[in-house]
């Protein structure tokens, strides 16, 4: 297996023993990690990988096209700031690489060239695809909760980030009488818990989800009226009306609760991705080999982003997801059961063949 | 004036120029300050008192009583972590002096010795006190918004601190559909706002406030469902019914919410001071002093709590306010008009004079 880089520090091992045809079957996932998460986000994906093609080769089996596995990096964005950097880079889409630096201010390019150059790896260049595959575990509660062991993934939810900020007056929280209060944090309280409220009512979409995630109160002190609270807000869907939805709909109810008092309201969309539509075909392929293997399998759409949504705009991708133990990610207990992950990268072997023969 | 300090650093004046009586009149505040505070909260009492002195001294006034100036440390508990000790060691309430240290672990009784013992100063020891008066700044925009200069202080309002944590369960954002969350945070909503809600509408009292002034959310970031949240509450009344009825009604409200939820619900009195009433003897005196100096005053209650409300515990205790502009405190821009300061001065003067001749 030849090994290769590119810049960002993408790692590639390319299979092609006797293979014809010069597009390669990518498959892979990341192998970094959020702070204190755990060891199965991203890894599953590139261990699942690496045993498809070595089962491929001791098995001998005849291939077409090459396999190509790929090890992004920086998915988590934990060491330069930003998710997705090694996908992002990979479709050629990132502008501005003086923006990424680590805590000490070196540059991801840098920190790249240490970790790649001075090994005996060839530059990847531009070698042609002609898929993505991504083994995943779910990060959700879905499959586990249904005792569903694959999960084909249909969609990636895009997501939209709100910033809402409510500004009042601070004061002492003894000696201001009710009457005389600019207090912004009651009308906060509301709205944090309205977003709940109206992604769980959507009448169209049962993807939406909406989460006050993180609060700002200043200045955070007991006996101390807030002067100014800031509320972020995760807001994602499969499709962007069920995310204008919640947009919207979340504006008009704090837009009304301000009316009658001196409370300010500043809300901002800060950061947007769409959603994602995968693979058709390579979805009928998964379905098809899990159901071939009487694997237990259901179509869903994955919450959470992933390098696919990235790989997604230039290439036919398709995601299986394994079940996640009680639904928990990013943290050390997360875990996915052995088995299933047996039952994933058989999946994956089968359908990686499929596409390669 | 013979100077004399305490084994907390509590400094005191006193003026006892042909006076026949043992028993002082004390006067004064705090000169110590929050973090990032102003120059008027405290100060004002203790340039008050010293000026009243000052001008019976001028003037040759002939007292019976002693006049005893007081400024008190650590009202403002910045230092050594837990507000009103100097008038709490003072009034002989503290019982465990190693709790009280400052960032370097220095204790409280080894910083006061490096500030007084070095010095000419002797011991106070038990001078028996006829009466006790403070003026100070509001700290809010009672009288500063109804254009009045003279606050009478008829009662201190007791505290009770709350802390309400909400227990859930931890999840990703984007990939838990609603239905599989337990989010902690909307439910915290509601409660932040029922707080300012049970306070304004509190059927007997008009005098009940409560403020959310504090919350940690675990882990505080955008794209999780937060496990866990604590919000901690002010309460404050002249009486302990009006705290009683918010703390019961809050409960009741926070409890019915989680009724059908699988969110934990704990809630805790942390900290409690009971309501003070003040002298009603110097009350009518500062009133009519304050009448017949043709000062604008009121009756009014304090919603902060002063080192008068330790020392009422044990003496006859007089308060008077004066105006914050924009009733603002514990900030840079905390202000009083001097002219005021001076017209609260006047009236303390002459009700010194009142008790001491």
């Amino acid at each position: 297996m030849g090994i290769y880089f590119d810049e960002i520090g993408n790692l590639f091992g390319k299979y092609s023993k006797n293979t014809e045809k010069e597009e390669s079957v990518m498959v892979g996932s990341h192998i970094d990690s959020v702070k204190n998460g755990g060891r199965f986000d991203g890894v599953v994906g590139v261990m699942g990988a690496l045993e498809v093609i070595r089962t491929i080769d001791k098995n001998n089996i005849a291939l077409k096209h090459p396999i190509e596995l790929v090890a992004f990096v920086e998915e988590e964005g934990t060491t330069f700031g930003s998710t997705l950097l090694g996908s992002k880079f990979f479709i050629d889409e990132i502008k501005d690489f003086s923006r990424y630096t680590d805590d000490d201010g070196v540059f991801i390019l840098e920190k790249a060239e240490e970790f790649t150059i001075k090994k005996d790896y060839k530059k990847r260049g531009n070698t042609p695809i002609k898929a993505v595959l991504e083994m995943h575990v779910e990060q959700g509660n879905v499959l586990y909760s249904e005792n569903i062991t694959i999960g084909v993934v249909t969609n990636i939810a895009g997501v939209n980030w709100l910033s809402i900020v409510l500004k009042g007056q601070s004061n002492h929280a003894g000696s201001t009488p009710m009457h005389l209060r600019k207090d912004p944090f009651p009308t906060a309280g509301l709205i944090i818990n309205e977003v709940e409220k109206i992604a769980k009512n959507c009448p169209f979409s049962d993807t939406l989800v909406g989460t006050a995630g993180s609060i700002k109160v200043t200045p955070n002190v007991t006996n101390v009226i807030p002067s100014e609270v800031e509320i972020n807000v995760d807001v994602r869907d499969i499709s962007q009306k069920g995310m204008d939805y919640l947009v919207t709909n979340l504006k008009e109810f704090a837009e009304k609760l301000i009316e009658d008092s001196e409370i300010e309201l500043f809300i901002d969309v800060e950061e947007t991705a769409p959603p994602i539509k995968l693979s058709d075909k390579i979805m009928n392929i998964i379905s098809e080999k899990a159901e071939k293997r009487s694997f237990d399998f259901k179509h869903m759409h994955s919450g959470a982003v992933h390098d696919s949504s990235l790989l997604a705009k230039k290439y036919d991708v398709g995601m299986i997801f394994v079940p996640s133990i009680d639904g928990i990610s990013h943290a050390p207990e997360e875990a996915t059961e052995y088995e299933d992950i047996e039952k994933g990268a058989n999946v994956l072997l089968d359908t990686v063949l499929e596409l390669s023969t």
